[in-house]
């Protein structure tokens, strides 16, 4: 099911600025990639460590480094030193049960984003972290695994459209963009899934609907939890006036923070529509309880008065004359006729039939 | 059902200001028309393109064009160059997803809003998309179909009322107005509904009830989330101190963003009383079950016992002396009486009859 | 059922100020009454129309003019030219659909209120609407039907106290007071209502009790929807910097503002208690429910395996040695009191009984 | 029950500053107290009317006056001449319905407050108001009754402690203390109920449990709608910049601020879980109708199959070879017993026994 | 259960400033530990009362004084005079009933806290209460038992990482981190309590279910009523313009105060999720309890018309043709198997088989 809470225990009462890895065990090499680029040039390259940006930052160019995998706490330590990163953002970066979060420093902006990935067989979303640092000229993203959530940006990049003519804030922009945008696909697919299960709730309600309901709800508190952090980002980049961020693209931030309040709306429409689902549901349990009740009912009804008859008329008294009248058994089906058609009245008046 | 969700992930990881048609496929052609007025004037007529209207913006006489249509990009695409829209502006007309809201840019306002359609036969509710650009002297509005909403707009014009002699803000407002008090004929055919439904369930609830307790839920949650943001953007208006709203006008929108304000308390309303209409149907329900199991009850306590006296007396013990007594056969049926009323009396005191 | 909702589509995309009489139909001729007074003098008379009214304003003294009907619009028209009334303020006055507002123009307040009348009987609530406009020197009031709503203000201008010293803000004052005075005993009505249900509920609640509550609900949330915008007008006369309101009368209108707390605070409340009931009543069907199935149970469960005993000697093979036996009757007899007697235990020891 | 509104309806209409008695009646003399005192000294005495003050306001010591009853107005109308008290405040003194609030005039500052009551046998809450009036150098409490919330603080006083040595700003703190303190004696009291109660439910609810929660919610709706006001009275007090208020008193205003919040916090707490303690008892009810339901499906599933046999054998048909047969009747039991096991087995499987 | 109030009547009415331990009666020796530290030195030595202090606060190294057990108010009394502590203080140091808050005084920071203690066996959380004087250059903190919250802390001060090297207000900093963190390892036992039994609640769900949901719900009542203020404590601590916090340990409070409202995020999801495991846990009950009626109805509505043809052909009417029929035994048998096949295909129909 969706993890809810992430197990950080074991950093308590750690010094704050400790490098501990939060999050699922990984094994794979860190892949670090570096772009530097402006209007004219695009240059692109794997690299080993942070240390190969060092020669790009005095340029004036724009010099993006994507590291995916945080768990190599050695390689994230590094950048302390290099780049004047606070301690502080360092923990939180390789803390991927971080609570998303926009933090002002002296020389950089600290963004923690969170992508999302539903699968709708399980019915599960996970999530992973994306960190980004901006400073003056440059751009360091974190992800936790090589993912190609931004492949659309790096395509925008090679086709030098109008992102390259901008600076690394609008590059930020557009990894923000991208992964908000991603949002909405999971968001889709969950409006689908509750689609189809409202359909067959109000066709015909397996036993397995209440459990399909409760993930849902369930997912849909874990992505409020994320997004509304989310949303309080980008309220405060529009808002934030920093050397950092230029007024012509705060006008790109305000698009998107205009997205997230969309999302936090359709998330909240979903839940109420998964709470109105549950009465549906439970009301279709007591419906159908009413229904079966009824069949007993009728069947109980008719029968148990007409066998009482019959249990009569077997009984050894020595003088019992109905016994021996000769229309004696066809006057008996006859009672029961009239028994039987009494009642249907009656349930027929009831609306039971 | 009413959709709670457009898809909109095709556009993701595009970059901002690509102009993705999201919603409905169309195929007509896009209708432009266009009026030129001031107070001593009238000038409509059809046009090809947007550029037909370039002519006119020099003159101080308010120009109105309506562009019926935004699936085809081309034709928005152009707004660009010949007015000098931003991006972010165009790709939100096309966008038909995009939540209602209002945008100030240097040279002109920007607001989106939505239209309703409300069929009671399929209890659903459709929208569509309206936005509004107004400038120095002009307005372009933008819907997705040729609708009837603006007819009492371009009927006053035509007549020649206050209308003609007030700027392009008294339009965009008038046509705001016409917009929003369509909301209210929305409302009055869902309170219709709803009182409808109400009486049936106070008499009897059918079974499609739940069903339509939980379409017209779903549709308030809809509404909802549309005509909440309409708020915030009459409230922007209100307290917007743009050189192209007029001191005078704004008492007019202040009037419209009281009807919102009344929309929203009506919506909040008819949730609340859905919200009792669940709980009478479920209560409604129980109560039929304990009027079902009443009946079965005191049918079976009533037979199960005298029933169970004929089967005693059906018995072939040698030696039963009640079988040979002359009255034997009256007594049992006095037993039976007996039984029966002593059993009346006691759901007599429980009040069950 | 009390209205939540009034038609008021007839005035869609008609041009604003455009009176239009939403409301019951009446047919009653309007009645207006004229008082001029200040410390030493009252003079009260019917007036035909409005214009009577004129001579009066240039007085130092204060003159009231209250209108009995307000859907003859001809009347209201002629305010415009008479008063400089802005014609928004007039098709709001016609309008008995409109919300309670406080709206402050250049020489003059305008207050639209709400005045209740609750039948018991019937446990629905009725609205009428009241309109003030507050000028120098001068108020006008407007009231759908003639009631004595004002009786009172009226008998203590006849008696000469304290407001006839004061000005029109105080008069004002006095007005919307009694009309807030008159909604505690709305109030008090209906928790009259509510306890003499709560305590045949706690007793022994009979089906229309279902009903009851949710008209009882219906009416909260309706009280709730036209209170709460009162408390913010006179929220919005105790901070109004006007030169039409003293700063001694503001006093007095926040003592008015805290009784509309009051009553919103006893809204909720009620409503709060309307929820607990219907917990209570829910409860009160399913231990319904659960003592006829114990009954049916205890029944059913001692008599069927006696029954079946009875079936058994009824049987007729050849060999059944228990039937020839000298004691088998009485043994019959036995097994069926033992049966009974661990039966009627094992209940006990349930506290079935 | 808790009475959650106050008929206040006979003022209704009535001039402001008419002082009509709205509460319980009472007959009892009013009783009048005074006590003037300093670090020096401290004069306690009995009066007859408000009037004996007079002569100590001009000495810089303390002097505070304790009114008990409010039932005579006419006793509360002569402080309006003697002490320049606004009308509108005794007009609030003697409307025992009055929300809690406070009230800042020209001299000096008005307080409503309220004593709370808990009756845990009948499970009822019952208020008396309180007010104070602190002016310069001295403070007027007016009570319903005479009780003795104030004893602790007139021993302090007797015993010189530092309530001696300052003001009558700090005479208020002390009495304000001591009101609120007794609040959480009633919430400790409603809470050893509450849990009184959820024990009694966990292990076996009797039929009266859903009642009392009832009643205890009812309590929480009261209590809350008491003292929310009477945290803002003190939150208005510790941000109040009156010259009736020394800078070192502000401090424990704080104080007592806190303790109103905590008083909050817990109410909200008791609500929440009487919210829990409901789900609980209606899941209970649900349970046991299921236990009931089983009992009788597993009596009514094993004996109807056997008894049906009985009846089959019961038979009169001419032609029955099993009835001739030797073991006919053994086998019989041996099918009735074969049929039992079958369905013990599928119950066992079914976790129903 | 755990404890949502604690008796806190006995001080009602005591002067403030009164010291009277509220908690937990203990009757433990008060331990007092003493630190004073710069980057160069540590000294630890265990000391008798707090005035062993003194002579460390002139130097420029921070001194930290823990101790252990308020119930002892004899020397709690002591600290009033020899560190200028308000007696409002020290009064919320013993009242361990005290809800989390932080007061700023002249010369010092006070702050309460809470640490909890989760029995996952009993289901039932605990908690103590920490205080905390931040003065200049020192830091007094007050535990009610000697727990092991600090040990880290310590372990730090003695290693002579970055610690030492800044003031008291860092190390005030590090103590509420570590009882922050603390918090964390408590929300996820809890969370694991509550997936074990979501799970257990999916598949089979125990009578005890219900119980332990109530029970977590109100360990989040308890926990979120203590954790919102210590948010708002953070909260303060990031804003206060405070000499006695350093710009630099700013960060580091922001960093707490962002744990905070991940912890407030969590207990609000927890809830939620507690909710819908109701709602799960009601619907699995009316689940079960159709599956029970529909055997019991099936069962019945086969047998009952068969036992009734029994019962008719055990009639002892003369007259009965069927009973002399050479084929009338099989006949019977044949009719049986049609009625139930009947029947049989009749609740496949109906999807109750």
């Amino acid at each position: 099911m969706t993890k809810l809470i992430v197990k950080t225990s074991k950093k308590a009462g750690l010094s704050p600025g400790s490098l501990v890895h939060i999050g699922e065990k990984r094994l794979e090499k860190i892949r670090i990639s570096l772009a530097d680029f402006d209007e004219s040039h695009l240059t692109e390259m794997p690299v080993e460590s942070p240390e190969a940006m060092l020669p790009f930052l005095p340029e004036p160019s724009v010099t993006w480094m994507n590291i995916c995998g945080v768990h190599d706490t050695r390689i994230i330590e590094d950048l302390e030193k290099q780049f004047q990163i606070h301690p502080l953002t360092l923990e939180d970066i390789v803390n991927t049960a971080q609570r998303p979060k926009v933090e002002s420093y002296d020389h950089y902006l600290f963004v923690v984003l969170k992508t999302f990935r539903y699968d709708s067989r399980s019915n599960e979303v996970a999530s992973e972290q994306i960190s980004l640092i901006l400073g003056e000229n440059y751009l360091i993203t974190f992800q936790e695994t090589a993912s190609d959530i931004f492949a659309n940006v790096v395509d925008r990049l090679r086709k030098g459209t109008r992102i390259r003519k901008r600076g690394a804030d609008y590059l930020t922009y557009a990894l923000i963009d991208a992964v908000v945008d991603s949002y909405f696909a999971v968001l889709e697919a969950l409006g689908e899934k509750i689609e189809t299960l409202e359909e067959e709730l109000l066709e015909s309600p397996g036993s397995g609907v209440m459990e399909q309901i409760h993930k849902l709800k369930r997912n849909m508190i874990f992505l409020r939890k994320q997004i509304w952090p989310i949303r309080e980002i980008l309220g405060f980049l529009t808002k934030e006036d920093s050397h950092l961020i230029q007024d012509s693209t705060v006008l790109y931030f305000r698009d998107v923070h205009d997205h997230t309040i969309q999302l936090i709306d359709t998330i909240e429409s979903f839940r109420d529509i998964l709470s109105g689902m549950l009465d549906v549901y439970l009301s279709t349990i007591s419906n159908k309880m009413n229904e079966v009740m009824k069949v007993l009912t009728i069947i109980a009804t008719i029968f148990i008065p007409i066998t009482f008859f019959a249990g009569v008329y077997g009984m050894n008294f020595r003088f019992m004359p109905e016994l021996d009248w000769k229309w004696g058994y066809p006057a008996f089906w006859l009672l029961v006729a009239l028994v039987t058609y009494l009642l249907i009245t009656y349930f027929r008046k009831k609306n039971w039939l």
